[in-house]
């Protein structure tokens, strides 16, 4: 893909597969440090007797990633722009997980008051190389429409 | 508030302010080179003809930040684990911004299967140095009984 997306180029069902980010123990608690200072994503040996039962990864860090993968998955013209977000966490992202992210396009409506863009709907997967969903979000995206 | 909280420690109302969190260029270019890389997350010249019309922060950038203010004004028993969030950024978090996040507990709910456990719902604003809310969150976080 290598032309952008345009509001009349989105259909419902529409389907983004993106390209993949390997995490390592490294990057888990440097992302730790800055943001999320919690013992189980600090340390493996701390984390052992926590909730996670050893080292995972900040739900904000795996999020962050998703970012990275949708920005390199989705050529919206205009940029990925996210105004409303869910996101849920069904299993914890750990050290050797290899991510990828799969977009669903769920809903499209153009603007009644603003001709030039409308709002996008997407659901998307974030899930480990087993295939496991680590992060379920929805998010409303900005979408601008092409002239003419 | 140096006692960690449990779940009969928590009531609807109860407010939580967090310290503050200076942001600036460096740091959001760094962020976006790292986790959303578009041109108003990594440059002010090429971000004034977006949408954000100057550089802006990633909202992942945002929700980061919060987390790391959560850590540091929610002493939870057990840390603060969310399950599932949603999240809007009202309005973009600018170079020089300040952030300062309240939370306040919106719902208590002891588990029925877990007796050891609840879910708690909160409300977090994360806002700048004006009061502006950049971000409003709806958190579910997991909270520990204190046994006995």
């Amino acid at each position: 893909m290598t032309d952008v997306l345009y509001l009349q180029d989105l259909t419902v069902g529409d389907t983004f597969t993106s390209g993949e980010h390997a995490l390592d123990t490294e990057q888990i608690i440097r992302f730790a440090h800055e943001f999320d200072p919690q013992p189980f994503h600090l340390d493996d040996q701390q984390a052992q007797g926590t909730f996670f039962a050893g080292l995972a990864a900040s739900g904000w860090q795996t999020s962050a990633i998703t970012m990275e993968l949708l920005v390199g998955s989705l050529p919206l013209a205009g940029g990925v722009i996210g105004a409303h977000v869910d996101v849920s966490w069904p299993q914890p992202t750990r050290p050797g997980d290899v991510l990828r992210v799969t977009s669903t396009v769920v809903s499209v409506a153009p603007s009644r008051s603003r001709p030039d863009r409308g709002m996008v709907v997407l659901e998307c997967i974030t899930a480990n190389q087993r295939g496991e969903a680590v992060q379920r979000m929805t998010s409303k995206v900005l979408c601008f429409r092409r002239e003419g």
